[in-house]
C-alpha cells in the first residue's frame, strides 16, 4: 500500500482556481458522477461519509467529523475531513488529502463555474455577505471569473469580522473594504456571494439590483437558508446539482410552498455546461445559483490535485 | 493533518490474534458499535464502503475497492482496500491502514473469538475447507482460542492448493496435510472452518461428527452459501452480529424457506460475551457459527493496532 499524503500546504502549492475551474467544467461536460452521502453518529459527535464514482476514472471518499464542542476549547476545528482518492481503472488507493483545504477549493470553484455563466460579464462590484472561513475563498473564485470586479464590499453580522475579512483580502491585492448596511451594499453589488448559518433569510429580493448574480452558499440543510421569497420572485433559477440542491432549504422551501416549480430550475453546471439549458440572456436579469455541493467535487477536486502532484 | 499511514509490515509485527480476539471479547460487551455499508459503482468496478461509530471513542471506514479483472493482469488483487480511523472524542483523523491485512485480520478473529464460546474445550482436529487467501489466518485464530488442536486438515476443490496451504500452514508449525475426500474429513473433524466462494452448499450435514463446530466464513451475499440444511437441521445456530447476518444466504436462505426461525439464531458475539446466551453445553451437540462480518470489527482492529503503535 503506497499511498501518497497530502497537505494543505502542497494543495496550495498546485492548485489554482482558473485550472480548478476549468477541470470542473470540462467534468460536467462528461457523464453525471454517481454520489451517496451517509450520517453517522449525532449531531454532537457526527460522522458524515460522502462518496462518489466517475466510473472508468476515479472513485473517492470525503469523510467528515462534525464536533461542535471543539469550538470552546479552540484547539481544534469543529468540523474536520480527508478525501481518499482511487484509481477507478484498477481500484489503486493513490492518495489521503486535507479534506477541509479541499471543501474550501471546491465549493469555491463550484461557485465560480456558476458566476461563469450566469454573472455579467462586466460586474464591478462583489458583496460578500458572511465573514467566515469559507469568504476569502469565494472572493477568490470570484475574482478568477470575473477580472472586471474592482471592489469588494464585505458584511458580517459582528462588523469586527468583516473588517478582520477586508483586511484580509486587501492584502491579496482585492480592493475590500467592510460595509455596515446590508440593504446599501445590496443595491450596489453586481454579484453577491453568501455564505452564512443564518436560519432566517437575511437577503431581500426587494434590495436586489436588477442585473446582480446572487450565489447561495451557505444554507446546508433544511434549517438554513439565505434569500427570501422575494429572491426567488424576482430571478432566473440555477443549481450546482439538481440531486442535492433539492434538499437544502433555499430550493426545497420554496418548492414545497408552492412558490418554486421544479420546472423553474433552469438548470445544473451539467446542463449549463452542455448547453442545454440558457445562461444568463441579458443585462437585466437576476440570477439565483443555488451552490450545494456534493462528493463529485471532492473527487475532481482531489483528482486535479493528485495529477498535478505526480506530473 | 498528520496522520499515521500503517501498512502490512507495521500491522504484523504488533497484532497477534491473543491480543485482537481479547479486544473484540472485550468491545461486545460494551455498547453496539453503529454500522452502515453502501456500495456503488457495478460488480466490474465495485466501490464497497462500510463504516463504524463507536460513540465517545472511534469512528472508522474500510472503504474497498473491487475489480475482479484485475486477477487476468495479476498485477493486482481483485479486492483492494483502506482503513481510515478518527478519535471520536474530537474528531481528529488519526491513522489509514492497509485495509486488505485488516480485513484478513480482524475475519479471522472473529471466528477465534466465535470458537473460544462454541467449539469443544478438548478439539484436535482442524478441517480448512478452501485454501484461498483467508485459510491460514483461520487456522491461527483457531489455533490461538484452541492450543489442543493437534492436526490440520486442508480440503480444497482444486488440491494442488490444498498442498500448498498445508505446507505453509507446516512452516508454522501446524501438522498440517492436504486432504481429498471432503467428507472423511469432516466424519474426523471437531472444528471446521469454511472460506470458499461456493454457490451451492458443500458441507452436508449428514457428514458432521457429534460434537463439531461449524464456523462458516465464506459466504458474503445472497448468492454463496456454504451449507446445507441438514447441517443447520442439526445445529444449534449462531452468528457474529445479528444485522449482517441476516443478509447472507447461509443464514437467509433457510429463514426464508421456513427451516429456520429468527428464535433458531440463539445468540450473536454480543449475547455470547454479555452472558445472555449459552455457549456450548454439551461435548455431543453440533455448534454453528456464521461468521458475516462488519465495519465494528474493522474499527475495533485498527484501534488495536494504533494503539499499539502508540505505546
Amino acid at each position: 500500500m503506497s499511498m501518497r499524503i497530502i497537505g494543505k500546504d502542497e494543495i496550495s502549492r498546485v492548485l489554482t482556481f482558473p485550472r480548478l475551474i476549468e477541470a470542473l467544467e470540462a467534468a460536467h461536460r462528461r457523464a453525471r458522477i454517481e454520489i451517496r452521502d451517509t450520517m453517522l453518529g449525532t449531531p454532537e459527535e457526527c460522522y458524515y461519509v460522502r462518496h462518489a464514482v466517475d466510473a472508468g476514472r476515479y472513485f473517492a471518499s470525503k469523510l467528515i467529523t462534525s464536533f461542535p464542542a471543539n469550538l470552546a476549547s479552540g484547539t481544534l476545528p469543529a468540523v474536520q475531513a480527508v478525501v481518499v482518492l482511487f484509481d477507478a481503472r484498477d481500484g489503486r488507493p493513490l492518495s489521503v488529502m486535507d479534506g477541509t483545504e479541499i471543501t474550501y477549493w471546491r465549493t469555491a470553484a463550484d461557485s465560480g463555474l456558476g458566476a461563469k455563466y450566469l454573472a455579467r460579464d462586466d460586474a464591478e462590484t462583489l458583496l460578500v455577505v458572511g465573514a467566515g472561513a469559507m469568504a476569502p475563498w469565494l472572493v477568490r473564485a470570484h475574482r478568477s471569473v470575473r477580472p472586471s470586479l474592482r471592489r469588494v464590499l464585505c458584511w458580517n453580522r459582528s462588523e469586527q469580522r468583516a473588517h478582520r475579512l477586508a483586511g484580509l483580502l486587501s492584502a491579496e491585492g482585492a480592493a475590500a473594504t467592510a460595509v455596515q448596511d446590508l440593504e446599501l451594499a445590496l443595491r450596489s453589488a453586481d454579484i453577491v456571494t453568501a455564505c452564512t448559518r443564518a436560519n432566517e433569510p437575511l437577503i431581500r429580493g426587494e434590495w436586489l439590483n436588477a442585473g446582480t448574480h446572487l450565489d447561495l452558499v451557505g444554507g446546508y440543510d433544511m434549517h438554513t437558508r439565505e434569500a427570501d421569497d422575494a429572491c426567488l420572485r424576482r430571478s432566473r433559477v440555477y443549481v450546482d446539482r439538481r440531486e442535492t440542491a433539492l434538499d437544502v432549504a433555499d430550493i426545497a422551501v420554496p418548492l414545497k410552498s408552492g412558490l418554486l416549480l421544479k420546472s423553474d430550475i433552469l438548470g445544473d453546471l451539467y446542463d449549463l455546461a452542455a448547453g442545454s439549458t440558457a445562461p444568463r440572456r441579458s443585462a437585466q436579469e437576476i440570477t439565483i445559483f443555488k451552490n450545494a455541493g456534493g462528493a463529485h467535487l471532492d473527487l475532481l477536486t482531489s483528482e486535479l490535485i493528485f495529477s498535478m502532484l505526480e506530473q
